[in-house]
């Protein structure tokens, strides 16, 4: 499987309000697309320093999993409604995990 | 319980022979760390753009877990034998995540 994972830096301008309806947003997205196998986001708790304000980790099968993701419109759509406006920086990878992961 | 991601970008010399032998050693790491309750690392496969080239991701019970891993002596050992040298960036954020989750 294959195990996605973003992180973004805000505008200075995002309040906390932004970035709960963002994740309100990217949670109902995730739902509605049944080749994500398992989504969690969030604000960084900031338990140690760095500069990332927000993480994402997607679980998909493989890379056609990624794509049915990842070039969703509802993904599109966040990106219109939300993630356009809200990010200066934006950096993510994809790593094989084995069978097995729940997320 | 935490979910904790890092991101990396390597120095231009930082070679395939390199990566293999730090995620070797993260893993043996991981391993010998009670505290962290699932961990997986591994290369970019860069199925889209993006200037990270390594991640990991650790789950962790709560802040006390994250600390256990972070400041261990073996982390800092993995530091100093492979990504010092190596880390020319590194991002990283900690989300809550619910319990039931299995890296």
């Amino acid at each position: 499987m294959i195990l996605h994972v973003a992180l973004f830096r805000w505008q200075p301008d995002v309040t906390d309000e932004d970035v709960e309806r963002l994740a309100v947003a990217l949670e109902a997205m995730a739902a509605g697309i049944p080749e994500i196998r398992g989504y969690r986001c969030g604000a960084n708790l900031r338990l140690r320093p760095s500069p990332a304000d927000f993480a994402v980790v997607a679980l998909v099968d493989d890379e056609a999993g990624l794509s049915a993701y990842l070039d969703a419109p509802s993904h599109a759509q966040v990106y219109a409604d939300h993630l356009t406006a809200m990010v200066a920086d934006r950096q993510a990878s994809q790593i094989t995990v084995p069978d097995g992961i729940t997320l």
